[in-house]
C-alpha cells in the first residue's frame, strides 16, 4: 500500500506524525482503492463478472492513483452529500475504469464495507510498523539491561527515594513491558483484522448465494481474515486494535516519563544523546521533499540549534524524544474512550457512532506509531550516567539501607530494638548530615551492644553496601531477558 | 485572519470540516503569524525596537504568507527538532524580514507564547462562527416552536410512548438549549480568551521591566484579553473553551438524536428536506476549487443521487445532517477529557501535557464548528408532519390520556376506584385493540356509575383529547421564546 | 472469596450492582485478606517463618473476617495517613494473629503488592461471573437465532429502512459478538491475571535470595499467574482487563440499543417480558436481607407495579433491562480512559496514577458485571413479534425489494432502463401510497415490455418476496451457530 | 441537608472521600427526601392539597430519616424494578406520612424530577464546600507569594532548568489558578443550579395550569433557580457543574504535581510538614465513630508511623496530600467525558444516558471535594526551603543567566559575537565544572575585549545575579495578589 498523492502536512507532524503511517487523506484513499481493487478481482474470481474485469479495474485504478488524478479534496467535500466519501469514490472509479469492467466496481458492496476494510488495511500496516519498532526498542532495552545489570541506583517510590535497585532492573522492566505490549499488538494484528463485507444490511443479498465465497476471496486478495459474519455493527475489532495501541502507549509513556524524571538536571542519571545518523528515518520521511529535517539548524542569530537545544539557553538539553512520546501517549486514552463508546451501534448500520470512528481510529494509529518511532530513537541514544546514579544513592546517607542494617542487628538486639536503634540513628544522620554508619557508631550504647555481639564496622559497611541489598534484582533481569529471547524467535510481523 | 496557503484536504471533511474554521496546518500557521506580527508591532510601540520595525515585519510576513512561500510542511517536519514548530518558524521569519527589522521578531517571546496565543486566535474565530450558527439555529427553532405551538404529538420517555406534548414544546426545548449553550460559549469567548506572553519561564526577563507593557500592547493589537499573569501552566482557559464546546455539542447531539429517532419510517414525524439553495455555504467552501459539492450527483448507472439518497434503494432518505452532527458530537467527550487531563502541567512548562493539547484543541473547534454548521442546515430544512404526529398519538388507543380520564372519574368514583377502573379498561383496550373510550363504556358497571355521576361520553371525549392534557406546555413555549428574544438583543459576536 | 462483612448499599445498586461482584469495601477487604493469608502460607512453605505460622495467620484472619471485627470504615479513614489502607490493615492483622505468627504477616511485601494482588483476585472472580453470563446470554441468542432463522424483518441502516434481513440474523450477530467478547475476556482471565509481589521497590530485597520462590508459592496459593518480573509500574494487565470489559460492554450496549429501538411502540418488534421465576438471581442477591426485590410491588394507590411498568400510565412497558444495560455500559469508556491514562507510572511506584486506578477498576468490574447479568435477563425474556416484523416490512410498499425487482428486469430491459423503471415506479408507489407491484404494473409501457419479455406478475411477486432477497443470511446464521458450538466445548471458566 | 443514616464506608475513603460531601447512598437519599418534602410544601402553598399536608409530610419524613427507618439498601435493590429508586421511595413515603397528607407526596412529579433536583442539591452543597476550600487554599497561596516574593529559585521548563524565577511567582501562579477556578465554580453554583420539575414528559399536565407556579414555589423552598422550562433532556447544567469541577481539578492537579516534583529528595525545595492540629477536619469526619484518624499510628513493630512516613524506611517522607490530590484529579477527566457524552438524551427522557449520570456526578463532586480538602492541608503545611532553592540555582554554574550576560556584552561585542562568546564559555563551564563567570574570564581574548569595553567582573557578577534577571516577576505577583484581594470581597458562598 503506497501513499496516494501528497500527504497531509500538519504543522505539528514532526511531533505526532511519522512518514510511513499514513492515515491522512492520501492514506485512507489508497486503502479504500486497495479494497475496491481487491473486490473487483474477487468478483472476477468468483465468476460474477467477465474475465479480465478485475485486472482491468486494478490497472486503471492503480494508474489513476499513481498519476494523482483522484482528487481527495473533492471526494472529501462530497462526503457531505451522503455522509461518507465512498459513493463519490465509486462514481469516480466507474468513470476511470473501462466501461466493460464497470460492472466489477463496488460489486455487492456498501460504503461501510469499503471504509471498514480500509481501516483494517491501515491498521495492519501501522501495527506492523509499531510492532517492528517495539521489537527494536526492546532489543535496545535488552542491551541496557545487560550493560547495567549491576549499575546500582536509588529506587524511587511516590517520587521519593526508597531502596536500591539497578538501572539494569529499570531497563528490564521497560523491556518486559515492551515485549508484552508488543505481543498483544501482534496478536490483534495476526488474529483479529478481518475483511468487512456485508452489503447493504449484512446479507450480501445482491450477490445471491455467492456472498460468502466472494467474502473469502476478498479476504484472500487482501490477506485479511474472514469473520464469522459481517461485523458492520459488531465493533469489537476496532476496540481491540484501539486497546492494543493503548497498551503500547501505556508502556511507552511510562518509559518516557521515567526518562524525563531521570534527566532532570538535579538527578541527571540519564539524558538523550544526539541522534546517530542512522536514526530518525521515520521523522526524515516527514519532509515534504523527502529530505531529512536536520538535527541541527542554524539559529536566527548565526549560531546553530542542536536537537533539544536552545539558542538562548546553552545549558538546556530538552529530552525531546521523551516529551514527544508523552505528547502522543497522553492523547490515546481519549481516543480509546471515543472508540469504545462508539461500539454501541444501531441495527445494521449506526447513525453517527460509525462515523465517529474514522478519524479517531486513524489518529490512534498515527499517534501510537509516532510514539513507537520516537521510542526507538529515545532508547537508542539514551546516555546513562552510572557515576551520577551512585552519587545520588550515596547522597542518601545510607538511609535506603536502613532496613538491611536493622536485619543485621536483629539477631543480636532483638527485632524491635534493632529497628528502634536504626530509626534513632537515621534521625540522627539526617539531623547531623552524616552517614547512617557514623550515626550508628556514635551511639555509645549501640556500639557497646554491637561489640558484645561481635558485629564490627565491616559488617555494618557490608550491610550498607547497596549491592548487598538487591534481593532478586538479577533474577528479574535474567527473567526479562530470557522472555525477550523467546519472543524474538517469533516470526517477524508480515508487512 | 485569512487562510494561509492551501487547506488540509481530509477525506472526511464533508462530514467533519467546515471551510471557515480552519484548524489545519494553514490555519495554525496563519494564527502564529498573526501573533508574531502583532508582537513586532507591540515591541515597536513600546519603543524596544527601531521605529518601523513592526510595520516592516507585518508587511514582509503578510506578503510571504500571501505568496505561499512559508512552507508549512517543512515547519511541521522541523518540529521534530525542538518539539514544536516555532523555532523553525522564527528562523524563517528572520530570513524573510528586512535585516534591520529582525530584532523585532519574536522579541521577548518563547515558543509557547506563540502557540498558546495562536490557539486563542483560532478559538476566537471558531467560537464566533459557532455562536453565529447557534443564533441562526435558535431563530429557526423559535419559528418551529411558534408554528407548532399546538401541534400535538406523543411524548416519549425511555423510548416508550408516555403522555401528549406538542412539537412546539419539543422545538422550544431545542431553542432553550441552543440559547443557553450559545450564551455560555459567548461568555467564554468574550471574557476568557487572553494573550499568553511570558517568555522563557513566565517572567519576561529578557524585556527587563517592559514585559507587562508589551503584553498589554500585544493584547491590544490582537484584541485579546490581558491575563493577571502568564497562564503557561494554568490551563483553565483551554478547559473552559473545551467545556463550552462540549456544552454546544451536547445540545446539538440531543437535537440530532431526536431527529434521527423521529425520522424513523415507522414514526415518520419529521424528515430532512432537500437543502435550499442558500444553505450549505460552510460545506460549499470545502470544495478545493471553491465550487459547491452539489446536492445531487449523477449516479454510476446514469441516474442521480440526491442528498441523503441511495441509487439502489429509492425509498431511502437518510437524515445526513443529523447523522453528521452525531458523528461530530460523539467525538467531543474524548477530546474534552484529553484537554482536561492535560491541565496537570509541570512547573513553568509541561513536558508532554502541553503538546498533547494542540491537535485536540483544533479538532474540538473544528468538530463543534462542523456540527453547528450542520445544525443550521438541519433545522432550516426540517420537514414536520403534524398529520403523522397525530396519527401516532391516536394509534395509542387513548392510553396516553388514561391519567386524565382517571382524574375525571375520581370525584364520582373515588381516587382508587377511578384508577382501578381506568386500568381495567386500559388492559381491555390493548387486548381488544379498541380505544380506551370504547373499552370504558363497554364495562357495564362503569357505565352505570358514570350515568349516576352525570358523566357523559362528551366529557370522556374531552378528557381523551390530547389538547386538554398539555398542562404548562404553552407557558413553557412562551418562556423559551421570551428568553430567546432577550438573548437576541445581545450585541452580535464580533468576528 | 466470600464477602467480608456488610456490603455497600448504594441507592442505585438495583441498576448498577450485582450481589456477587463485590467491589465494595467488603469485597476489597476480603481480597486483601486473601492476599495476606496466602502470603503468610507462602513464606511458611518457603521456610522463612516458623512452621504453622501461615496456618495460624489464616485461621485468625478468617475468624476475624467472619466475625466482622475488622472495621472497613476505620481502615478506610486511616488510608488518609499513608495514602492507602494497607499499613493500617497490617497493623490490625498483627494485632489479630498469635504473636508467634506475626512474623509471617505481610512478610517481604509492600502495600502495593497487596492492593494489586487483591485487584487481580477481584478481577478473576468478576470476569468468571461475567464470562458465565455471556455464555448463558449467548446460548439464548443461539436459540433465538434458530427459532427466528426465517423470521423476516426489515433491516435498518442509519435508522432508516433498508433491505430485508431475518431476526435470526440479528440474533446471530448478537451471538457472535457475545462469543467473541467472551472469548477475549476469558483469555485475559486465564492468561493475564498474575500476582504482584515486589517489595518496596520491586527487588524483594528484604527476602534476600528467596523472593522469586516466595512469589511463585504466593501465586500458587492464590491460583494466579507468575509474572516475568513485578509489574508495579507496568500496568498492561490493568489495561487489558479494562479493555476486555469494554469489549463486553460494547457488545452488550449494542444489543440493548437494538432492543430499546425495536421495542418502540411504533415498531413493536420485540419487548421485554416479565422475568421468569428462575431469573433475577443476581439482582435478588442485592437485597440486604437476601430477599428478592419482587418483580411487582404494590403501588401507592393500592394497585401494583410490574417490572417496567407505571401505575399512572398503564400502557407503558419500559424495557428496564435494556435501559439498565445502557446505564452501565455508557460509563465504561470513561473508566477505561482513566485506567489507560493511569498506565503512565513513575519509577518504582507512581505518585497518584496508581491510586487513581483503585475505584475505577472496581467500578468497571461492577458495571460490566451488572450489564452482563441484566443481559441474561434481557435475552432470556425477550418476546419477539414476527407478525409485527412482517407488518412493518410490508408497510414499506415493497420498496426494500426494489433492487431485486430491477435485477429481475435487467435481462429484458437492460440494466440502466431496469433501474430507471423501478425508480419511477418507486416514486409512484410512495406518492400514490400503493405497493411497488401495483405501481409497476400501472405503468403501461413497462407492462408491455414485461409482457414482451415474458415476465409475468408471478415473477414480480417472487422478486418482491423478502424471503427471496436474503442472500447469505442463512449461511451467516449457520456460521455464528457453528462457531458458538465450538466455543461451548471450551472448559468452563474456573470460579 | 443532614446525612441520613450511615455513610458508605469505602476502603479508600481516606484518600478519595471527605466527611461533609456525602454523595453516598445516605447523601442521595437525604437530597431526594429534601426534594420530596419541599414539593409537598410547594403544592400546599399552591393550594393544591389540604392545608397542613406539606408540613405533615415534612414532619413525618424528617422523623423517619432521623430514626433511620428508611432503608437505603432496600430502595437501592428495588431500583431494579423500575430502573430507579424513586417509585419505591414514593411508596415508602406514602406509607410513612399521615393518610390525609399522602395526596401531597410526589404530587405532579416524575422520578426524574426528584433525582435531578436531588443532584442539584448535592451539587450546591459540594460546590459550596469546594469554593470555601479554594478560598482558604488561595489565602495560603497568597501568604506564600508574599513571604517568598524574593525567594529566587530556578524556573523549570520541560523538566529542565531554564531561567530564574521566585517561589513567590510560583505561589502567585497557584493563587491565580485557584481564584479563577473558584470564580468559575461559584458562578455555576450561583447561576446555574435549578430545580427540575416537569412531570411525566415535561408538561406538568397532571397539575393542569398550576405547574409553573408550583415549580417556582418548589424552587423557592429549596433555594434553587427556576429554569426557563424543564431541563429533563437538556443536560447543560450537569455538564457545566462537571466542567467547573474539572477546572478546579486542573488547578489542584497542577499544584500537586509541582509539589511532588519539588519535593523529590534530589531537589528538596519544598516538603509537606506534619498537619497542624486544626487541619484535617474533613478527613477526621471520615472516621466511622467521629474520631479522627490520628496523624501517627503505632507501627506493627512497636514504633509509630507519622503521616507520610514508613516504618521500614525512616528517611521517607511521602507527600501524601499531593499524591492524594493527584489520585483524585486523575479520575476527573474520565468522569467529565462520561457526563458530557450523556448529554445526548432522547426525546422527553433518555433510555440509559440519564441513568449513566447519577453515580459519576456524585463521584465527581466527591473527588473534587476531596482534592480541594487535601489542597487546604497541602498548602497550609507546605515547608519551603529557600536555602535549597538557592543552592539548586547556584549549582547550575550561572548558566541560567547566560542570556543576561550576553545582553551585557552585546553593546561592546556586538550581538552575534556576544552570544557566541557566552556560548563558548557555557560549554567550557559545563566541561570543566566551573562557573560561567570563571569560564568567561578564563578566555583570554574575551577578558581583553571586556577590559577594552570597560566591563569589569563586578558587572559580570551583577549580570549573573538571579535577582537581576527576574523581569516582571514582582509585577506578576502583585497582580495576582491584587486580583485575589478583589475576589475576597465577594460575598461568601451560601451554605
Amino acid at each position: 500500500m503506497q501513499g496516494a498523492g501528497h500527504q497531509h502536512a500538519g504543522l505539528f507532524d514532526g511531533v505526532f506524525g511519522r512518514g510511513d503511517v499514513n492515515t491522512s487523506a492520501g492514506g485512507w484513499l489508497q486503502a479504500m482503492l486497495d479494497a475496491e481493487m481487491a473486490l473487483a478481482r474477487a468478483v472476477e474470481r468468483a465468476g460474477l463478472v467477465p474475465a479480465g474485469a478485475g485486472a482491468a479495474v486494478t490497472t486503471a485504478v492503480t494508474a489513476a492513483a499513481a498519476s494523482g488524478t483522484i482528487d481527495e479534496a473533492r471526494l472529501g467535500s462530497q462526503a457531505a452529500l451522503t455522509g461518507n466519501p465512498v459513493p463519490a469514490l465509486v462514481r469516480e472509479l466507474t468513470r476511470i475504469v473501462p466501461p466493460e469492467a464497470a460492472v466489477a466496481v463496488h460489486c455487492g458492496a456498501t460504503s461501510q464495507d469499503i471504509i471498514d476494510t480500509a481501516a483494517m488495511l491501515l491498521a495492519r500496516r501501522a501495527l506492523g510498523l509499531i510492532a517492528a519498532d517495539l521489537a527494536r526498542a526492546a532489543d535496545t532495552a535488552d542491551r541496557l539491561a545487560a550493560a547495567h545489570r549491576d549499575t546500582v541506583m536509588i529506587g524511587r517510590t511516590l517520587l521519593q527515594q526508597a531502596v536500591p535497585v539497578t538501572f539494569g532492573l529499570v531497563a528490564a522492566g521497560w523491556l518486559s513491558s515492551l515485549d508484552e505490549a508488543g505481543a498483544a499488538l501482534r496478536r490483534v494484528r495476526e488474529l483479529r483484522l478481518a475483511v468487512q463485507f456485508g452489503g447493504a444490511a449484512g446479507t450480501l443479498a445482491s450477490l445471491g448465494s455467492d456472498g460468502p465465497r466472494v467474502a473469502r476471496l476478498l479476504a484472500e486478495e487482501l490477506g485479511l481474515g474472514v469473520p464469522v459474519l459481517p461485523w458492520h455493527t459488531d465493533r469489537l475489532r476496532i476496540v481491540e486494535v484501539a486497546a492494543a495501541c493503548a497498551g503500547v502507549a501505556g508502556a511507552l509513556g511510562k518509559i518516557a516519563r521515567d526518562v524525563t524524571l531521570l534527566a532532570q538536571p538535579e538527578i541527571g542519571e540519564v539524558r538523550e544523546g544526539n541522534p546517530p545518523a542512522e536514526l530518525g528515518a521515520h521523522r526524515r520521511a516527514l519532509g515534504p521533499d523527502g529530505a531529512a529535517p536536520k538535527d541541527t539548524m542554524a539559529s536566527p542569530d548565526g549560531g546553530s540549534v542542536r536537537r533539544g537545544g536552545s539558542s538562548a539557553m546553552p545549558h538546556k538539553r530538552n529530552p525531546v524524544a521523551a516529551i514527544a512520546i508523552l505528547g502522543c501517549t497522553r492523547r490515546v486514552p481519549g481516543l480509546l474512550a471515543t472508540l469504545a463508546a462508539a461500539a454501541e451501534q444501531e441495527h445494521q448500520r449506526a447513525a453517527g457512532a460509525w462515523h465517529a470512528e474514522w478519524e479517531p481510529f486513524g489518529d490512534l494509529l498515527r499517534l501510537t506509531g509516532s510514539a513507537s518511532s520516537w521510542a526507538v530513537e529515545l532508547l537508542g541514544r539514551l546516555i546513562v550516567d552510572p557515576v551520577r546514579m551512585r552519587a545520588n544513592l550515596e547522597a542518601a546517607h545510607g538511609l535506603p539501607l536502613a532496613e538491611n542494617v536493622a536485619d543485621l542487628l536483629a539477631p543480636a538486639l532483638g527485632r524491635i530494638e534493632a529497628h528502634d536503634v536504626v530509626a534513632r540513628a537515621s534521625v540522627q544522620a539526617v539531623a547531623a548530615d552524616v552517614g547512617l554508619r557514623e550515626a550508628l557508631l556514635s551511639l555509645d550504647d549501640v556500639r557497646q551492644r554491637l561489640d558484645e555481639a561481635g558485629i564490627g564496622p565491616d559488617q555494618i559497611d557490608s550491610a550498607l553496601d547497596p549491592a548487598h541489598y538487591l534481593g532478586a534484582t538479577r533474577d528479574f533481569i535474567d527473567a526479562a531477558q530470557a522472555s525477550h529471547r523467546t519472543s524474538r524467535t517469533l516470526p517477524p510481523a508480515p508487512s
